[in-house]
């Protein structure tokens, strides 16, 4: 669709929608006339959450996660191990973790991974923050992204953090489950390979 | 992402995102977190872009494409062809017709088509307002969809217009320009066939 033919509202609506990722300019039209066909109520009540959303949450002061209380439900739950400490890039990489069950400790978010391409060094990620949390810590666990940025900045952190005397581990590398070793890339093949465990 | 283990807002967000159609969980949530990320500014040009869409426009009294005022531009436009009426079924198909350059008539916008299995029949359509807007035209063309229900809806619409003496005509079916004789469907295939003309 040709948006500068269609009427003002419309239009803009059609630029904001294909601002989001993942959304081209026919998308965002077949959107935009999804919402100009559904109930006032409903069109407003995206509206508002989107608003919402912006208005009443914030990172937490201590761990970065997104929240609408501070400290947020994780750094407040005392039944949570002060002992382990587990790095993510982002807010978004906790809810996967928490969907395991299989970890209790507490998180910690950089808000973002070393990126020299993008221009994006420790003093951009939420590094002080950490090391200003360490107190009571044995464990941090690196979750960072299996991709160069997220190892970079994991063996960055490995780094400062190790000397302390701390126990720094990272998420293993190896095949999917459920996966097809026939499909499976060679650079995780050899990762899988190489970090092999007794049965 | 389980969304009852994120913030009350996110949640609702991923909600309100999700009812968007081809929007499931996933890209749901994608869109929430980006949402999140932008600028307040951002993510708030689009919730009033929402609103305005739903505050700013209505369908024209005359032929019930979307517009911002009544009568819309196609109905106010004195340089367009009173004599040719073009009918679709949504306002949305207006916009393709608009870009080829090659029609310069009114249209009408039945909003919907005819369809025995969802319980849309003829008095859901807005046939009433084709009826009353025949005086001066002399060809209707039909440019419901090339589907069952656009078909049907077109054969409806031809019973009920040829006996008042106008010229009824369907837009053509055929191969799709660029396409490839070998990956044709065989319906289209036949339908190119029999609309055959000269050279």
């Amino acid at each position: 669709l040709t948006p500068d033919r269609l009427p003002d509202p419309l239009q803009d609506l059609v630029r904001e929608l294909a601002r989001l990722p993942g959304v081209g300019p026919k998308t965002a039209a077949r959107l935009a006339h999804h919402l100009l066909k559904v109930s006032t109520v409903e069109a407003e009540a995206l509206a508002q959450a989107i608003v919402a959303v912006k208005a009443l949450l914030f990172h937490c002061s201590r761990c970065n996660a997104i929240t609408a209380v501070d400290p947020c439900r994780f750094c407040a739950d005392a039944r949570r191990d002060p002992a382990q400490l587990l790095v993510v890039e982002e807010p978004f990489n906790i809810e996967p973790i928490e969907r395991t069950g299989e970890y209790h400790g507490r998180y910690h978010v950089l808000l973002g991974a070393l990126s020299p391409l993008r221009g994006v060094g420790p003093e951009e990620l939420a590094i002080d923050g950490l090391l200003a949390r360490l107190d009571g810590v044995v464990e941090v666990i690196l979750a960072t992204n299996p991709n160069v940025e997220g190892e970079a900045t994991a063996h960055y952190l490995a780094r400062l953090l190790k000397p302390r005397g701390l126990r720094v581990t990272r998420l293993a590398f190896g095949m999917p489950v459920g996966g097809d070793i026939e499909y499976t890339d060679e650079v995780t093949l050899s990762r899988s390979l190489l970090g092999r465990r007794e049965i």
